[in-house]
């Protein structure tokens, strides 16, 4: 019998993130068994019935012979959930999280994981949807996708690899990057953008003639707004979590729309020219990686 | 024989748009002759030998016996390409045209094309891609898309009629408004979007890490940023044409982005749940129609 590579693992947060952990380990043969927790009971027993899980937790003292414990939940919870499992980790527990901000996490985890720190390993599986859920997981959620581990000083290199192989098991390519560095790119192409698009859906909710507007959205507002669906408490979280860079990021781009309101208002052919050339080269040459 | 719903047609522009009325009408057998005008040879030779074209159009006269032409170009030529065919539109010629601002082009139409403004139906095919030339041409571009016909004063009700016929044929599905009309509701849910997306790919590609951003970018920034590889002189047209409604749009929608600026400061978490959850919710519950 070969040997999994986890034989318990513990989920907290069984939604789009952590559901699809569980399947795409299950599916490479690389789980035993996987324990869940989550606020939602609804949640919780529609993961069983899909067999995302195999039993819902009770106590979080579960996590004290876990192999692997994944942080699932939405980056606000995170201190408070590290407080509750510190005590219980196991000697060769690993920790890892899926929060899409890791400065907030890095903090969270030396605030609250005391010396069991050296067993987390950040990470920010670089895949999503609108959708949230245990009904919206899937096995396949991580494949070719970006996982960023940002590395503890404390950490061990054996530590990180396991940490690196569970990702791995789930078809992720991996990167490593400081915490800080992580913080300041996503602020610019994730999480910018996602305050952009909410804004916009929220101008257009605030007005009388909304559903008029609406019945004449076509393909072009879909895509723009299509994050503008994504989850409310776990934006509202990352963008506190990450409040700082995404306060630079916002101010730059306000820059930005004043120097497109100045060209168009001026009619200056020439400097519009110039904003819509450079970006529709650089978009078009652009492809995910 | 059946006989067809035109016999001749003129094509100004033969690109995404005015190829894709001429497939489509081919495709509807609502066609006989296709003529096809434009400024780039290499593209009408293209439009030819994909069977888009019939002709290669020489002198502006062919609009004399045509039924129907169609002006697709950048809505910035509009108004000297009517200057141009105005003395050789035929009688029985009806004109209409694919631009996505319409103020702008009904006055071009009222100064430039005379007493024969009357055979003149404006139009807006709600359809579009971020591709452009005439090999993005397609029969079904517009099938079950919106086609916006903003009839002028001077218009019969039969000249309507053969217009509305005409964008029919090609499968759309008529709507009518007032070009004032139009191009607010335009400037809210499809020009303000596309500024705004070229902005932020703007902002990144004046950046010393873009590539490193760029590489981090996912599909949240794709979806988002999809517009912003628009072709850039049909958008810089469009936002000079629509200009006052966009500067109030831009307006608008910057007081927004001051809102969501300062209750990010404040850490005003009610606040920033407020406008999340009221986009999120407008957003899933809305279907592209």
């Amino acid at each position: 019998m070969t040997k999994r590579l986890f034989q318990k693992i513990v989920v907290f947060g069984v939604g789009l993130i952590g559901g699809s952990f569980a399947l795409a380990l299950r599916k490479a043969d690389a789980v035993g068994e996987v324990v869940g927790f989550g606020r939602s009971a609804s949640n919780l027993r529609q993961a069983l019935d899909l067999g995302i899980i195999d039993r819902i937790g009770q106590e979080v003292s579960e996590v004290a012979d876990a192999d692997l414990v994944l942080l699932a939940t939405p980056v606000g919870q995170m201190a408070e959930l590290m407080a509750r499992i510190a005590p219980h980790i196991g000697i060769h527990t690993l920790v890892t999280d899926g929060g899409s901000t890791k400065s907030d996490v890095v903090r969270d985890a030396y605030a609250k994981l005391g010396d069991k720190v050296a067993q987390f390993v950040p990470a920010h599986p670089v895949a999503g949807a609108e959708l949230s859920g245990a009904a919206a997981a899937g096995p396949d959620l991580y494949t070719g996708k970006k996982v960023i581990l940002t590395p503890l000083p404390e950490n061990s290199a054996h530590t990180v690899a396991r940490a690196q192989a569970a990702w791995q098991a789930c078809g992720a390519v991996i990167h490593k990057l400081t915490h800080a560095e992580h913080d300041a790119l996503f602020a610019a192409v994730s999480h910018l953008p996602h305050l952009l698009s909410y804004a916009l859906v929220h101008d257009i909710a605030q007005r009388a003639n909304r559903d008029l507007l609406l019945s004449f959205a076509a393909g072009g507002f879909r895509d723009f707004t299509r994050i503008a669906a994504s989850s409310p408490e776990m934006w509202r979280d990352i963008c506190l979590a990450n409040r700082e860079a995404l306060l630079r990021e916002l101010k730059q781009y306000a820059d930005e729309l004043y120097v497109l309101y100045q060209a168009l208002d001026k009619r200056d052919t020439a400097g519009l020219d110039e904003i819509f050339t450079t970006a529709s080269e650089l978009r078009a040459g652009w492809a995910e990686q």
